[in-house]
Formats: C-alpha cells, sequence, structure tokens
C-alpha cells in the first residue's frame, strides 16, 4: 500500500505489529506491519514517509512501490504465495464506475512511458501490460467489480494520458500498480489489486479536491474489502480465487 | 547506465569484465562489468533488457534505473565513492545545448509526477529536485558544459512537459537521473550524471528521429567523455571534482 492513510484501518483492524526486520536497511523508508488471520501469515507493507526531499509526504509513485515491493519479496523470499496491492484510485464513469466502489484488477498498464520508436518494441516496453491473477470467485464473493488498472505518476492527467487511458481499456487510475506488478513478476509471485474510487477521472471535478474529499472514507471502504479478500483466500488455492 | 548501447563503448575501452555477482539474484535483469583504472575500482552497471514484456528492450524509464542503483549500492555497501549516471539526453537549444554537447548534471529533476496537492507538500516531492555533487573544476578540465537534468518517462513531450521543465530550469532531458539520484540519496552516496545529447527537445524534429540518428555518435562521445572524467576523478578527494 502507498499511503499510510491508506493503510492503518487495516493494520488496526487486524492487530498487525510493526516489524521492520523486513526492511532491515537504513536506506529505505519503508515500513512493514506483521500478524496472522486463522491459519495465514499476513504482511502490510507501505512506501513510508519522504525523507529525500525533506516533504514528509507519502512516498507515493512507481518508483518507490517497486523497490518496497522488490526488497520486501526479496527479503520474503520463499514463503510470499500473493501479493495484494490495495489502494485507492481514481475511476472512469465511462466504464461504469462510481466514487466508492471497489474494483479488482485484471491486468495494469502504464499511460506515462511514450517511447514511439516500434523496432524492436519499445512501444510495447513502455505501456508494460501485466496480467493479473483472475480473481473472478473472490469478484463475485465480495461483489466487487472487475478492470484493467492505468499507472501513471501524476495525480492529474492531460489529453494524451486521456488517449492511452482509453487505449489501456482502463476502468480504474493509480499511481503504484504497474510498477508493482513488475516487481511480481521479477519474483514470479502472482499477485492482483484492490482499488476503490475516490474521485471520477472523466468527471468534471479537479481529482485533487475529489481525492482529499473522499480518501477517509475510501480507505475504511478499502478495509472493508480486504477484510472480506482475506477472509476469502486464506485456505483457499490460486485456482479457487 | 540505462542503455547497453550507451554502455559497451566504455565497457570495452577499460576492458572491464561481467561480474554477476552484484546481481546474485536471478529476480534482476540487470548487469555488471567490474575492472580498475590506474588504483580506481569501476563497475558499469546496466539496467539490463526486458524479460517482463517480452520485448528485449532495455530497461529504460525510471524504475529499473531506481532498482538497479539501489541493488547495486547496498551489495557495494561501504566501497562506492561516487556514482556517475552516464547517458544520452535531449538538450534545450534555448539553453545552449547542441546535438554531440556533454552536459554535467547540476541537479536532477521530475517533470512528469505532478501531484498538485499543496498541503502537506506533495507539489515539491513530485518534482522531486535533488542536488547533484558540485563538479565545477571537472567540468572546466574536460570541456563540459553544465545544467540540470530533467527526467520523466517519455521519450516524447507534450506541453505540460514542457511547462515543467521550463520550471525546472532544465538545460537537458532524460528518462532516469531523478531516480538514480534518489537510489543514491537513501544510500547517502553522492552522484552526478554526465549526458550527451542526441536531440534537441525544443526543436522542430520529432526526438525519436534525432535520437535513432545520433545514439550511435553520442554513445562514442560518452565513452570518450567517461574516459576523461575517470582520467581526473582517480585519485582525486570529491571537493577536488
Amino acid at each position: 500500500m502507498a499511503m499510510e492513510a491508506e493503510a492503518s484501518p487495516i493494520v488496526t483492524r487486524l492487530g498487525l505489529i510493526s516489524d521492520m526486520t523486513i526492511f532491515p536497511s537504513k536506506s529505505t523508508p519503508f515500513k512493514a506491519y506483521r500478524g496472522s488471520y486463522k491459519d495465514c501469515n499476513l504482511v502490510v507493507i507501505t512506501n513510508g514517509k519522504d525523507n529525500v526531499h525533506g516533504t514528509g509526504v507519502d512516498n507515493c509513485g512507481t518508483v518507490p512501490a517497486a523497490l518496497c515491493t522488490f526488497l520486501a519479496l526479496q527479503r520474503l523470499n520463499g514463503v510470499v504465495d500473493i501479493v495484494i496491492n490495495a489502494g485507492t484510485c481514481g475511476g472512469f464513469q465511462e466504464k461504469g464506475a462510481r466514487i466508492g466502489d471497489v474494483y479488482l484488477t485484471t491486468a495494469s498498464a502504464y499511460h506515462d512511458r511514450r517511447i514511439p520508436i516500434d523496432v524492436p518494441d519499445f512501444v510495447a516496453y513502455g505501456i508494460g501490460r501485466i496480467e493479473s491473477l483472475p480473481v473472478h470467485k473472490l469478484s463475485k464473493e465480495i461483489n466487487a467489480k472487475m478492470g484493467v488498472c492505468t499507472t501513471g505518476n501524476s495525480l492529474d492527467k492531460h489529453d494524451i494520458d486521456d488517449q492511452i487511458m482509453r487505449a489501456n481499456n482502463a476502468s480504474v487510475k493509480d499511481m503504484e500498480s504497474a510498477a508493482i506488478s513488475w516487481a511480481c513478476r521479477l519474483h514470479d509471485i502472482p499477485h492482483f489489486g484492490v482499488k476503490v474510487v475516490t474521485d471520477i477521472v472523466d468527471g468534471s471535478r479537479p481529482t485533487e479536491e475529489e481525492f482529499l474529499e473522499n480518501l477517509h472514507h475510501a480507505a475504511q471502504e478499502l478495509e472493508g474489502a480486504l477484510s472480506k479478500i482475506i477472509e476469502y483466500c486464506c485456505g483457499r488455492s490460486l485456482d479457487e480465487l
């Protein structure tokens, strides 16, 4: 999870305890919380706060997300069954998204890595589409929608982003999924995303306004969805999801 | 260095040998070459080729660059004096840049992380400006220009990129510097960039055309500049640069 505000409800609900042995290096700002539910071991990781630029804000975006995921999987080598990338997102109303909706990802792809050199295929590398673990039964069980998550390092978007997000067939938009998926693929670990809609990408209001207004409520929604997901996934094999 | 084409002339010139003990994990695509010059130990690392999306192209962009840099510094903990981020770039003619020019970086910053939430300061986090090690004596010695490098994940750019690149006061534009600088700062290792101009950002020709036309020649220029930089830096303390 990228932000503390997104993580804190589920950390509290499950009684997870801070465990910095997962990120032993003093070089990283990342945080980890550990605990269990029934016979499942759970680890929540967050990107921590910015101590490089001195802003103290959450380390959102693709670079910290990929590094945090990679290092956690390296440290927990051999004991991770699945990565669930949980967070908030923008939703596309033309795909039926509404504020508060819970989405499970079918795939992730970038909309801000435009590399228009097609021989060899830098275009496809730039888009960087990665399929999620199929979780259709889970989505039915928890009554979640499903769709592609498009990723970029900006909270807002402009005309060219719009074109590429549409080409990505995106239902939701975030700032981390494609990078987390890449780090999971490097370690060959199954993954999917659970995303709660805080704002409408193709609506009339500025993203930052809607995002701030709905972040707190969405984090509560996310905790509810994650609880159901953990309940359903624990004790089930991947192909039962 | 991001691309094999950028790295290969200097690897050959210095007779560096592939050393995969620096990236022992099979999870990463990164490559390392090791050797020495006079009494200096040298390691060249590259981002390797894309094996996740199946394109086989160089893993360019911020995410692989940050992970590659972080892991190499973690592995070489305690023995790295300086990181030199070497590669090609676009140049701004309004700042006096011409194709083939060699630039040393004074700072790096992002132009594609727009996070318009200013309390707390997500805007500054998004821009992510990081100062380079001051290398004014070196720049005089090798007759290089100096300036800010602006970083984004796209080879091309659009109007909003233009505005932010100008606000960043950029002389050159690349796809990795800000991310590499961040990874260096996490490890508290001094760093600067050496960048050879392949294309004019604020000119009339499409970036990808000029880039492909000039990449080979720029890689040769880069090898020449790096040889002079290594010659000058070896045996000198950081404040002599």
